[in-house]
């Protein structure tokens, strides 16, 4: 009866470590995309409240200090947010569903304080069913085995179910208790969010209504089914409730618990929450266990093919870069535009759920290339939260569209960091740069309607926001945070700059595309815009004259004009404890004034417009950007792995993506969530960096040219090509793609042009 | 038995408009120093709860919106201070004691609400006390005059007296009740800083004890008077207890109600702050409030003739000057140098009763003048707070003092926005020249020996915050925000960089003096310290290449060397309506990025040290600077004003001088309480500005050269040089200085050198 974790396919905790638990609670975080849930244990800890009240103050995530919880529960429906006093508008962790606690007689089960064996804790990366194992051995002298399975489907998706199985191995028997709970008595990052709170609890299933401070009302309900049946009884609390039973478990013998719960919220469902979550959880209970995890393996099994990418000859890395992809296939909200994926992917309060830039430059490109519709609906939560961007433009006293450094999922700016927010105007470079390369990678026509409105907005903002300057006869961009986030204030940060550039220039063609593709409607939308042609013609002549900070004498690209008059930065000195972030060592003060980067810069300009730079001048930023980067941000390291291997320097580029891809893998990275944005990074230093695919957004032909690193044998991964699915397998000497849609597609490989015809294998050597 | 108003030393509200309370509960306030009260009303209002909490976020104070109270307590014992979750360590609003509530039988007096004639409430600048006279109609038809004294007392600093007389005029007897509280439910910025409140009350005096969050103990005690005498009782809630009595009062009759209160904390007595309290109240109640106020008048008029200032020729100029000194008088915690005086001057919440520059660039000089001891004593409060300057030093990381630019009682950094905090390192440079300075106006031995240490320790930490730029063979200051707070980042602000080159120059100064005066103090010092000859060196190294931002082509001290790399800003467009802070019409976005000056910056310096620029310097600095400054900060036109009339600039100094000195006068200006800081700047402009006076630090000689407006026959002050008091009268062709002292002087007036001999008039023509 005992599944056995398959290597490759898990992320298996061996031995249960109180310090590691949060880290885990992120780490095997399990969800449908609508519904998430961080992976607490089922019973709770002792001595760990969930009701804490504190004052969170954000400043620069990356080194701040959590709280020290033993464990966080984290319920989530994306896009429930609410205000929070200090943090702003958040993603509001839900009333908990998962809790059965479980008692022997007086004795809680307690991973702390009861006696323990055979432990193994895993989750099924295949599936995204969370699976425990233990032996118990009771005060009595009882010895239970317990297996708890847990899974959010991925087919009803604001359903989880739970199964737990206690067998009764040896000893005296035993009074076994459960008690079910719907536990409203939490907080999101130390605050209360919930108006009104309540229960019903006469029949099961038991159901919990809270109305948040966001508007939102948000329901659960749960029911436990058991066998052999026990009578149950339910208790109410005024933040609780809960169903228990006792079930006299004699040796030899099991005791089979399922737990079937929902979570859904006025956003979902146009009748009565509560209503919603009563059926969702009787039919669920009616189709059983074993049939929801059917369904939902079904639906996972169907993800994975499009998505699963093969690193022959590095399994660990292939694992390792596995579990990433599996939280963005968790994250995406399939469907909803309405909401984005937050840098945790879900999984935790670090960034209070909100929407950054990661979304569009680290998250996007894997849905592209593989599910584009999936991506686009990605990308399409900047046009639903247009009316967001317009309102921060206009707070800022700007005609147009700004999109904001934390969105909530009304398109708000809630940064609480004035710096970032102010300063950090290239999200709105990178939406342009995310809605063109989803047009890109599906071309649809009403879609280009859309964003044809979204980015001419976006160009008024920057036609506004550049400063001309006579001298130079040049736009600049001044005050200008890049993604160097340790660099407070630029001139002409060059990432920034040439995505501005870039964005205008998308909007010039998209909007001639639009005019030959449906000329009245560019005619009815420009009306309606009071768009002209000569705002159009400003916005490229802006894009034209826009400063791109370069050093001739060393043919460089300068990360900004003013960068290198900052500080040198002694490393040696002020960073001797690389276990450490730098930020956690360094005054932000210094950080601010020094040439030191909180993450790639320029690099990841030169990742994303290779065809605007030189070998040579990539080549000249990578080596002087490298040495005077710390990487406390987890975006950075899979940039560089990137570009080094775009660089074939094959050793540093290993190096940075072995650290990147495992950098959840490690406690405590995970305990505040995973790094989605990371995840998403490091898919691309593998398709764009070792299997050197070159994006939508610079080759309308198919190109790849590989750099596989030693000691790879091959790299095998799917690929849509303008709506065309593929197999790609990078070997040392040769690449294959299989063509396994419908029409031929253009391709250039290794050099050689050929077309790829439908259902054909076509090598290259 | 009414006493009438003086014009030109009253502060007058002649008629009660409830929009105006709070502004005048601030311009109005009273204090002695260690105990200091915002003028509310005695009664209160209705509908005003002073226990409202909120989470105030502090940011740029000059453009905040404060809760819409319709009157904010304020009662302070400057030193008591307490932790403020979003605000850092601030001046707790104490107890408030100030409160007598009045009933005609079951009708209250209330300003809003209350038949009311005859108004009028004036603050008698002569001697601190705080005037309101009221005829009040009763619902039942009684004509009641009733008159309010309170002051607090000058000679017994914990003490306030409050005389109430209620003369019944006409109409039918009166069932006149009184309640006299002691109101401990108040908040801080919203915030609770109580942790324990206790009461007695069965004897007058009641007393109530507080046990801050800061860790001090705070009591207060009250005693009531009556004549005719009448029976009383106590009653005492959880926050709050209060006196009351009932006096049936008939036509013709008067009542006098006299309220003797004391608030006194642990920091202030040794033994139970209750029992010092207690004992306040008695003696105070035995000497009766006739003779407190003889007392305390005695003290005032001691302090106006040491500083009081006349302007001939403009009555309501003086009139406003001496407002602004009245504050700085009534703030001036005189013997006590654990404390300094906060930019509100103790009269309101707006920054948190905490330290700032402003105490030495604009509040020293005034006692620095005219009582050089109170002087000492304010300037002291840096070295009694070198401790907390030396753990702010170590935050950052740097060897040595960093003083904070919110520096709370203890020297610790509180300024909730790190912008001001990181960038605004000129407040160290500031500290360096207030102790030189008040060391320069009254030289002494052990205060030479005290300032030397931290003379070396700031000199330390420059010396690591300084950056070598080989190109230049320069050394730099990066990163820095100058007093304008409307550059956020700047590459050599100039005025960082001269103070600084100065503060690096007097540490060599004292030290050099100091080993001349007590070469074994010196040796004792130098060794504790570990201070060697060569980094005394250093430090004047450093200052001397300390870079001095110019630009040679265009005889312009530049702000700093990036200042005209930023947009220039387009006030027509973005500042149509001057009546509102232009921080408040634009982003400060826009602002960090625009060639905006908050208030006066190189021009400051040019105040301060006239000696390092030509005429032709400053005339082009303020031809440059003015159109960009906005004058947001109240430290502005003062500034302005100065230099205008330096450069005998007429017009503009007078408008300047005009809107600065009328400031708080004009509502809501003083709501959040009085600008203390600008109160010294007016007196700089005054005697620095239009008489001409060159500082202690600029020439050992008194040099006089006046500049007086065109308007003013005669300016005429008291000054203390060296040690020697004079009077100084600057008429428009002459200049007369009367030697009250004991020894002669060196003086050069209109360019004539002289020896002012003792108990002489001279007269320069």
């Amino acid at each position: 009866m005992s599944v056995e974790p398959d290597e490759n396919w898990s992320v298996i905790e061996g031995a249960f470590d109180i310090r590691n638990n949060r880290h885990y609670e992120g780490l095997l975080a399990i969800g449908s995309g609508p519904l998430q849930q961080r992976a607490c244990l089922e019973e709770g800890l002792g001595d760990d409240p969930q009701d804490r009240e504190y004052l969170r103050r954000m400043g620069n995530v990356s080194v701040e200090t959590f709280p020290q919880f033993k464990g966080r529960y984290g319920t989530y429906l994306p896009g429930v947010t609410g205000p929070h006093p200090t943090c702003g508008d958040e993603l509001i962790n839900l009333p908990a569903i998962h809790g059965l606690v479980l008692y022997a007689g007086q004795e809680r089960l307690d991973m702390e304080r009861s006696r323990i064996a055979d432990y193994r804790r895993w989750l099924d990366l295949r599936c995204g069913r969370l699976h425990r194992e233990l032996t118990w051995q009771t005060q009595r002298g009882a010895i239970l085995r317990v297996r708890f399975e847990r899974f959010i489907s991925a087919q009803r998706r604001h359903v989880m179910a739970l199964r737990v199985r206690v067998r009764h191995l040896h000893g005296p028997h035993v009074e076994l208790r459960f008690v079910s709970p719907l536990d409203a008595d939490v907080r999101t990052n130390g605050f209360d969010h919930f108006e009104r709170i309540s229960f019903t609890g006469e029949h099961e299933p038991i159901t919990v209504e809270v109305r948040t401070n966001g508007g939102d009302t948000v329901a659960g309900a749960a029911l436990v089914t058991c066998e052999p049946p026990v009578p149950r009884a339910v208790a109410t609390e005024r933040r609780w409730a809960a169903v228990s039973g006792t079930h006299l478990l004699e040796p030899g013998r099991t005791l089979t618990l399922c737990k079937y719960a929902g979570l859904v919220s006025s956003r979902h469902v146009s009748g009565p929450p509560v209503d919603a979550a009563r059926n969702l959880v009787w039919t669920a209970a009616a189709a059983g266990f074993d049939q929801l995890a059917e369904e939902s393996d079904a639906v996972w099994k169907g993800r994975w093919e499009l998505t699963d990418v093969e690193i022959v000859g590095d399994p660990q890395s292939e694992h390792a870069l596995r579990v990433g992809l599996y939280h963005l296939l968790r994250a995406a909200v399939e469907g909803d535009p309405r909401v984005a994926i937050d840098p945790r992917g879900y999984s935790g309060e670090a960034y209070c759920g909100r929407y950054f830039w990661d979304t569009e430059i680290f998250m996007l490109p894997l849905f592209l290339y593989t599910r584009p519709e999936v991506g686009r609906t990605l990308a399409s939560f900047r046009i639903e939260s247009l009316a967001g961007a317009r309102r921060n433009a206009a707070r800022y006293g700007y005609p147009g569209a700004r999109y904001a450094w934390e969105s909530n999922p009304a398109g708000d700016e809630h940064c609480p960091n004035w710096q970032y927010a102010d300063h950090e105007i290239h999200v709105t470079a990178d939406v342009a740069w995310g809605l063109w390369h989803a047009y890109r990678a599906g071309p649809d026509p009403r879609f280009l309607v859309r964003i044809s409105e979204a980015l001419a907005e976006m160009a008024r903002y920057w036609a506004q926001r550049v400063t001309y300057c006579p001298q130079r006869d040049a736009y600049e961009l001044l005050g200008v945070m890049g993604p160097d986030e340790y660099t407070l204030f630029s001139r002409n940060n060059a990432y920034t700059n040439y995505m501005t550039a870039r964005a205008l220039k998308v909007t010039r063609e998209a909007w001639e595309l639009l005019q030959q593709a449906d000329a009245d409607a560019a005619a009815r939308l420009g009306q309606s815009l009071r768009l002209s042609a000569s705002e159009l013609a400003l916005f490229e002549r802006i894009a034209e004259k826009l400063r791109r900070p370069f050093d001739a004498a060393r043919n460089l690209v300068l990360q900004a004009d003013d960068f290198f008059t900052l500080e040198r930065f002694d490393f040696q000195r002020w960073w001797p404890d690389r276990s450490r972030p730098l930020g956690a060592c360094v005054s932000q003060e210094r950080l601010y004034r020094s040439q030191v980067l909180k993450q790639a810069d320029v690099l990841l300009l030169m990742a994303l417009l290779p065809e605007e730079f030189s070998h040579e001048q990539v080549l000249t930023a990578y080596q002087t950007y490298t040495p005077l980067t710390c990487h406390d941000s987890s975006l950075s390291r899979c940039v560089h792995a990137l570009v080094a291997a775009r660089l074939d320097l094959f050793d540093e580029a290993l190096q940075m993506w072995d650290e990147s891809v495992r950098l959840d893998l490690r406690p405590p990275a995970a305990a505040e969530g995973v790094h989605a944005g990371c995840a998403g990074g490091n898919w691309q230093a593998t398709v764009f960096g070792f299997a050197g695919l070159r994006s939508l957004m610079e080759s309308d032909v198919l190109r790849l040219d590989p750099h596989l690193p030693p000691g790879w044998s091959a790299l095998r991964f799917p690929l849509v090509w303008h709506g065309q699915p593929l197999r790609v397998c990078v070997e040392t000497d040769r690449v294959i793609i299989e063509h396994r849609g419908s029409h031929p597609l253009e391709a250039c490989v290794l050099g050689q042009r050929q077309q790829l015809m439908p259902n054909r294998r076509h090598e290259f050597a």
